[in-house]
This record gives structure tokens, sequence and C-alpha cells, in this order.
């Protein structure tokens, strides 16, 4: 077989690169270990930057996310007991969010996909990648039985953290940028109604605690937990319990509990891996870099790199020029350290560490304070939680 | 004797609030350990606030700090071998920061005391405070062989970390916060032209560097070092060639270098006193908090601790009301945690810290490169750099 990209991974960022490449007349074929249903199962992310929607616009998928998803023009910070809410549409000239579960994106993507009739081989095992430094890159699996070898022009590794993609490249040729945090987040998915319209961030002397949602109907909610602490442990009870302690009177007044449709811990890390290029091989998303959950920007991050390697590969069939291949990886790596950095400071932010101690404390606190109250720091905020432009090639 | 105000301590802070409140018609009296040379031969702060200019000039002691002090309207910022200039004057609708030693405020301060014909009593030795709990405190010292006994109103306790004011209050009253930092600054103050009209940051991969100034023709640099480092092993020109290895290009070629008239190493510590009021005892200045210089922010501190006591005190007498002076810790403690917030945070963002490593490396400069392109980030330096506004009363 053969196709012009090779896509790993059947997840949200090899979905949308392959609709993408699709719309601009690019033949590709994605390859997944897993089955359909099982990428479906995972319960992940669900805020979308302006940057992702627009790019789901342009992949024409973004009919559903408009009808079902909800956008949100602020957050809420509770701190000392009080909430402060940061309007980050007024912040940013009218940007906003959209709350819409990657589930329902990957979904979407799915259905397009198969309306298309793209080909996507689920289940297929062994993967392994060959060539991607020299011009006929090569990537062979094998499914029901036999081994079967995909030719094409480029690779694109969209197969996150655990994938294959990265781990072809020489270890000397990647340089790996790492931070682990000493917590984790238990998270529980429910379907009751969100105990606020927006996203309450919650700094709280028993530590973290995030009030999120999926839908009007279907709450997301995070309590900060020592990073060696089980799931067994937590009983649905005891979760509202912990998360109930962490509100404020009004959020422990309107908060309806349920039982749990999951509840898993997931530890807190940053990462990432540079450079994102190797030959004809192109990393994106998880498989190049991480960060933590606290400022929503994994799956965004995944869907900008995205939207430079599509335009790039537009321009090289298009143009025959490689220019924007070239800048791919700069161009990418500058975006992803600046969420790396939000990541990482509303991480440090909002938690408890086990050296944060009296002055972090009040430092914290101190930062809190002065974020609600001065428009310049709540700006700065607002326009990396909406998310900053892409830059042009 | 007898005074409204008993003033310990003769530096900036203890003869600005005499200063501030002489013009308000209150009687005070300061006493200080030290002689007055000892005093003026301290090296410390040279970056004033507009706030502190304000007070300086309801003082009547701003005549030669406008006269020869030098207002700048920006900072620049140079990492990985690029500088960046932040315009502070445009990001601030107009506000500005004026360059003049605090050695210089101290001269002025002495000679306006001494011109009003006001009472500073020098070299008292074995200084105690007594009945601050009370309406009449008292304040003992020992002079010429003999004891003495100042009555008061009130205290104000502006005689530094090290002075006998906090040392008086009981342990248990007090709480206190503080970070030591595992690096110093080795400083240098020379009569050679500054290497630029603005001041210089320096984020380098030998440590942190500044380049500052008292005047057009007093230059005071200073290197990061170790923190169990020791002065004795620092020639002058190895400073020099320090200083020139953490610069770029066009300082290494403008840089003037000449004998150190002073050159000192100073440890980094972020410390608060809770609270600053203990009956009639109030505390101002480092005698309740310590920055690290990385902001500029100590004689500021200093100076809107005073801004806030004399109009207190202005309130009491003129008043008959002790409401302001009950406000008097937390209106402080507000802006203090904000300037000890942007300190730590400045220090953080521009030092090799011995954990900083490669991850906490690509932070500092993924995060300078949001601070030079982002004016929302820009002014939240800028803003918190030439100081926050004092609140009302």
């Amino acid at each position: 077989m053969r196709t012009q990209v090779a896509i790993i991974g059947a997840g949200p960022a090899g979905l949308l690169l392959g609709q993408l490449l699709h719309v601009a007349g690019i033949d590709n074929v994605i390859v997944e270990r897993q089955t359909g249903d099982y990428v479906l199962g995972r319960i992940r992310a669900g805020v979308l930057e302006q940057v992702t929607m627009d790019l789901l616009k342009k992949a024409g998928v973004d009919a559903r996310a408009h009808a079902e998803g909800l956008p949100h023009h602020g957050i809420e910070l509770l701190f000392q007991g009080q909430r402060h809410r940061i309007d980050m549409h007024a912040h940013t000239h009218g940007r906003q969010v959209m709350v819409y579960g990657q589930t329902e994106v990957t979904r979407d993507l799915m259905e397009a996909r198969a309306a298309a009739g793209l080909t996507t081989i689920y289940g297929a095992a062994n993967v392994s990648l060959h060539d991607f430094d020299g011009e006929r890159p090569r990537v062979r699996y094998e499914k029901d039985g036999a081994t079967h070898e995909l030719e094409c022009d480029f690779i694109a590794g969209c197969d996150g953290y655990h994938g294959v993609s990265r781990a072809s490249v020489p270890a000397s040729a990647v340089k790996l940028y790492e931070k682990v945090y000493p917590f984790g987040w238990l998270g529980m998915l429910a379907d009751v109604p969100p105990v606020s319209d927006e996203l309450i961030y919650c700094n709280t002397p028993r530590g973290f605690a995030l009030c999120s949602m999926r839908s009007r109907t279907r709450s997301r909610y995070y309590v900060q937990v020592p990073v060696e602490e089980k799931v067994e442990n937590w009983s649905d009870d005891a979760f509202w319990n912990e998360l109930r302690l962490r509100l404020d009177p009004e959020g422990r007044e309107r908060l309806v509990t349920g039982p749990a449709l999951e509840k898993s811990i997931a530890p807190l890390r940053s990462f990432v891996a540079e450079p994102m290029r190797f030959g004809r091989l192109f990393l994106a998303g998880d498989a190049a870099h991480i960060v933590p959950p606290t400022g929503a920007k994994g799956l965004n991050l995944a869907a900008s790199d995205v939207g430079y390697l599509y335009q790039a590969l537009e321009r090289f069939y298009g143009e025959r020029s490689s220019s924007a291949l070239d800048r791919y990886s700069d161009l990418c790596l500058r975006r992803i350290w600046k969420a790396e950095r939000f990541s990482w400071w509303f991480t440090s932010l909002m938690h408890r560490f086990p050296d944060t101690g009296d002055f972090g404390q009040k430092i914290q606190e101190a930062e809190l304070d002065y974020l609600v109250h001065s428009p310049a720091a709540a700006t700065s905020l607002s326009e990396n939680y909406v998310g900053l432009p892409l830059e042009s090639f």
C-alpha cells in the first residue's frame, strides 16, 4: 500500500491531521495500535481554544462542537475562601474557549473520516517506522496474522508519549526536558449538573481542586492527591466529601453528587522532546510534549502542532517547497514552550507542594490577589488560557 | 525627654518618617545606635519609585534628587545573548523610576533634619523599648556614660532587620516568613561611566548579572555568585572579567573598568514579619521585611510603609481617630506581599538555581520570550517595577 502521509495514531491529533490533509487534497492513511472503541473510551481534556475550534472548522468537523459545546468567557479562581472571576473575553478583545469533550472531538473526527472513505487501520500490531531519513519512508505493521507495509512520502507521529514514533529516533538525536510534579489529580466524571456555569480553579489549604464539566449535565471534578495515592482508596463518597471541603459555601450548597462514570488518578508531568522533525518523520502532540492539565493545554497544543504540520505539507505538495517543513519544529516549539511555561506557572500557583511552606503559600496568595486586581496580570492569564495565536511560516 | 513619636533608627526610613511628621507638625526624636557617618557609609539601593519620589517631595527633600537623579523609562533584559528593552514608561501611562543612590537620599534627609533643628541622638547604646502595650511608651538608651529615657506617644521601629524594635516583641506575637536563596550578589561600585543609559538585567549560562548605576559617572555592577563565595577571592580584575563574560558583544565593547570603591557580597533573602503593629509600636522597612534586591524594592517598600505610617499618625493627632493606625499593618502587608511576590518572581526568572536544570532554563527562556513579546506581560512587569500605587486608608 502507498500513501502520501502515513499517520501513526488515531487519537485527536492524528484524526485532525488526516482530515485537514484530506481537505487539502493530500492522501493519508492512519495506523492505530488500538481499536476505535478503545480510543473513544479514553476520558481526557475538555476545553478547546479558539485556534483548535478554527482548525476543526477548516477540517469541516466543527458543527456539533458549535451546537453542543459550551462557550466560556471566563474562569473563576477560588482562594482564601473567596471566588474571583477572570473575564477572559473582556481581556482578550472577545476571545473565548469552548467546553467540548475530547471524546466528542474524536467521535466527530472518526465519523467524518469514515464518511470521507479514508483508510484507518485499527488494531495494527508491532508498528515500526523505516527509512524516514530518506525520501521513501515505510511503515510496517502486523494485522490478521500478516505483515503489511505502507509506503509514503512522510510519517506523522501522532501516537502519544508511549508511542513508537519518538522511540524510533536514536536517543542521541533527541534532547528530552522533563519535570515531574509531586502530586496527581484524582478525577471523577459523573452525570450531574456542574456546580457552576464556568470552571472553578481552587487553591485551598487541603490542596488544589478543579470544578470542570463536559456538558450541562455531565461534570468533571478533580482534587489534588499525593502522587502515591491509589484510586481504590477513594469511594465516590470519599471523593465528594473531599471536594466539598475544598469549595466555598456557595459551591458546597450547589454541589450535586452522583455515582462515578469514571474515576482515576493522573500524575502531573511536564515533558518536551526536541526537535520534532527527523528527516521525513514529524512528531505532533503528546509524542513530543506533555503538559500538566492545569492550563487545559494538552489537546490544544496537539491541535496547533497539527495546524502547523498540515500547512507545511500543503506547501510542500502545492509549491514543491520544503521551507515550511524545515521551520515546523522551531515554530511548534516556540508555542509549546510558552504553553509549557503557562501550564507550569498555573500549576505552581494553584497547588500545595511538599515544599510550599508558609512563605510559598503567602506568595501564592499575593499573586492571586495581584492577578484578580491587575488588568495587566489578568490579561496575561487570559491570553494564555484562550491560547496564543499561531505564527505564520 | 518627651516627644510625640520616638523613631528608632536614622536610616532612610526613620529620617523620612521624621521629616514627614515634622511637616505635619508632629514632634519626633530619632534614636540611632550608630554614628551619622556610619549610616552614610552604607552602600545600598539606587532606584526610586514614583511613590518614593512623591513622599520625598511631601517631605520637602526632593530638590537634589530631581536635579541630579536620572529618570529611567525602561530596563533592558538580556537573555540568550540578545538584549530586549521593556518600555515601562509606555506600559504604565508615563510612569518612571529615578536612579538616585540611597546614600544621597539619606544625606538629603539628614541635612533637612539638621536645618529644621530636629533632634537625632546618634551613638545611642543599649536601646530598649518599654510599655508600648500601654499609652505611655518609653525608649531607654545609654549615651556618654548615662542612661536616658525618652517618653512618647508612639514608637516607630525603623531600625532594620537586626534592630531592637522587632526583637522587643514577644516571639509568640510575631509570625515570620522566610526564604533564603542559594546564591549571593557580588557587587562592585566604581567611578566609571555606566555601560548603558538604562539598567541591564542579564540571564546568562554563567548566572545573573546586573548593570546598574548611581550617576552618569558612577556604576554599580553585580554578578551572581555561590552563597558560600568570599569577597577576598575576587580581585577587581576577576570581577570585571566575570562581568564581561555575562554581557553581550555591545556591552563588552562599551564596558569601562576601574578600581573598586566598594566590593562586597550580599546574600539574597525574602523575609516578612507579621503583623507590623504591636500596641503603640509600629515597624517599618527592613525591621519588618526584606526582599532580594532584584526588583529594587527594598528602599521603596520602606518608603511606602513610612507613607502609610505618617498619614495614620497625622489622622490620629488631627482627628483623634486611631482607625488609620488600626489599618496600618494590613495596608502595608498587602503592598509588601505583592512586592515580595514580584521580587521573588524576578529573582527566580533571572538567576541560575542549583536545581534550575535544563527544563527550568527553558522555562526561564520561554517566559522571557513571552515577556518581551506580550504587551500584557510587559505591562505587568512594568507596573510592578515602577511601583504599585499606595491604597487609601
